[in-house]
């Protein structure tokens, strides 16, 4: 049996994504800046994915930037707001459990002369709300807080994190904007950035089951941003360069499927998940760190270190990762981890499975059989 | 008879492409970074497309950067390198005939108070060496000047260019860095960088019938140069974000290919193009404004204005290029044609006409005599 449960790292695309892709390769493969027909063909796949899109996020069409992937998006985000309100601030408020995509922009900005503070979380990866309160000053320009969290899944209040932004905001004659990096959370939740109140707000394809190189940043209309790429003047300006239009359709098909079967999709891997999670603590030694999400989990194994019990899995077809993948070129200890407070012997034997609709409840039962065989083995025979 | 004559903005993709990106997304679906075998697996294609590309500029695997394409490469060049050595000098040299995706991040490091030189060029578009001479000063830390220009295929003589920089730097204690927009000679040409001197050189994927969205910056190992997208420390932390393993697969079976049959296609090209060419000269009022490149062709129409023909050209089949796709979302007149000094009653009437080696010597007599055919009528008609 092969069990994927790597999902927060990237998905496999959908039927009804690689058809559309292989539309864009085959036939309609101009250059949408082309005046001919070939152009506005190539073209119309971009217009509809951005419709798709907006409408999954009830926003205009306009306020969509196509980029390639969640971290440009992120970095969109961060430099360009940044970039462009220099003149009224310096100072970004951020979190200490951001993906990689935000912490560097942000070590970046610290190196241009920014100040950055960092809110802490509690024992559930939640963002600490009196610190943000206290951290709200003359200089603030930006703050930026993660939806879902990569590692852990907990789900930040980001309409609580807004109000009090907004607030402040009225209160104090700024104009702080407020950046939430999304790419876990789309496709998973029903967002509405004008709703709550977020100004930028990024997204990933390849983590719904679109494809790699596919991200878009949201930006609300009357947000000033800077580019981070300068060219042909594609993309409002915001975002030159020739469209990725396999990537851009991919997009579009993938939100459009995943907000068509949202709820059910959502109960599926929250079964799957709850499932996995609470037969899992039947076996000794496992804590769980896991927030909300409902497609992803974080496990700690006591007396095994995570490379080694990854590697048992895979040998027995389950596919996981040791904290998150998208930072494992570099592995170290988790910052997320340790942010949650989380007890030293454990920061290295700890798991993520990360779920997706296509998940079953046999591989749950097939994975839990493995762990209950493995752990034993590994805990006797390569003990920390 | 359909005849895609707009190669220069963008090709369609070859089987082999289409074959090898299918595979990503099919099978080896991972994320590089994943330390399991689906990571490793679809990390192979992005250490084999490296391995391709260095061949085929006989430079070292990890000289290459991956990009999202030739827009960001060229971004990257320009001001990870400028940033990089800021407190070197701040004093820059390009063309006045490059492409937006450098003449914009250009405008954008003027604003960053870095001072620009612009290189003229002759009325073939052959940039003016003694100036270059002449700009060249103890602040200059970056040139940057296009292979083959993408409008009227000008080709530059890059090994001169790069013996004076060297000659500046070894009699000034310099170390001025050279890097070539190469996005329309990668492929067509036998460019070695290090062979001639060039630190930085910007390809892409989608001129040479592999995927939008990819592209890659050659960085020489020792030349120091800051991201502009961080995030997660793929490609050797230069350029984060989870690689599109499709597009840099595609990418690289591109080159492949194309380095693989680089001889037959160029003669293909060459004959087809001086056919058109001689031809189209044969015809009254026909202005050659085209460069040395193989694939690029630049023809004026007196009394015809270069939409109206473009459009009558499209309603039978053939599909080309007023000035070049890349900007033609912002349709103003092109700085190329003004800088070899075109006569302003031209400046509008000028298309351009790009080859690939699938185009025909057929598809030539095709559209020689629809020119023939429509001229008159339009001059007669629709006269500027």
């Amino acid at each position: 049996m092969e069990v994927y449960y790597d999902n927060a790292a990237t998905t496999k695309i959908i039927p009804e994504v690689r058809e559309i892709m292989l539309k864009t390769l085959d036939m309609d493969y101009g250059n949408p800046s082309s005046m001919h027909t070939k152009g506005i063909d190539a073209e119309r796949y971009i217009r509809y994915a951005r419709e798709v899109i907006s409408k999954s996020l009830k926003c205009s069409a306009n306020e969509i930037i196509f980029t390639s992937g969640g971290t440009e998006a992120n970095n969109l985000a961060l430099l360009g707001i940044c970039e462009a309100k220099r003149r009224t601030g310096d100072h970004i408020i951020t979190t200490s459990i951001e993906h990689a995509s935000v912490y560097n922009p942000v070590l970046r900005l610290e190196e241009l002369g920014y100040r950055v503070s960092f809110l802490g979380v509690d024992k559930n990866g939640i963002v600490d709300i009196e610190q943000l309160k206290h951290e709200l000053c003359d200089d603030t320009i930006l703050v930026s807080i993660m939806a879902v969290n990569n590692e852990i899944g907990s789900v930040q209040p980001l309409s609580e994190i807004s109000d009090i932004i907004h607030e402040y905001n009225l209160s104090h004659k700024s104009n702080i904007a407020f950046h939430v990096d999304a790419v876990q959370a789309f496709g998973k939740y029903r967002l509405y950035p004008s709703r709550i109140g977020i100004d930028a707000m990024s997204i990933s394809g390849h983590k719904i089951h679109g494809p790699k190189g596919s991200g878009a940043l949201y930006v609300r209309n009357g947000v000033k941003i800077k580019p981070i790429i300068y060219g042909g003047g594609q993309e409002k300006s915001i975002r030159s360069g020739t469209e990725n239009v396999t990537a851009i359709a991919g997009l579009g098909k993938a939100a459009e499927v995943a907000y068509d079967r949202l709820d059910d999709n959502v109960s599926v891997m929250k079964n799957i998940k709850d499932t996995f999670v609470q037969k899992a603590l039947e076996i000794d030694g496992v804590v769980n760190n896991s927030g909300n999400a409902s497609h992803i989990s974080s496990l700690s194994f006591e007396g095994v270190r995570s490379e080694v019990l990854l590697h048992a899995l895979e040998d027995r077809g389950i596919y996981v990762s040791a904290g998150s993948a998208c930072s494992s070129n570099h592995p170290a200890v988790s910052n997320v981890l340790k942010a949650i407070g989380m007890d030293e012997g454990l920061l290295d034997s700890t798991l993520r499975f990360s779920f997706c609709e296509y998940n079953t409840v046999a591989e749950v039962e097939y994975t839990i059989g493995v762990l209950k065989d493995v752990l034993p083995m590994l805990r006797k025979y390569t003990r920390k």
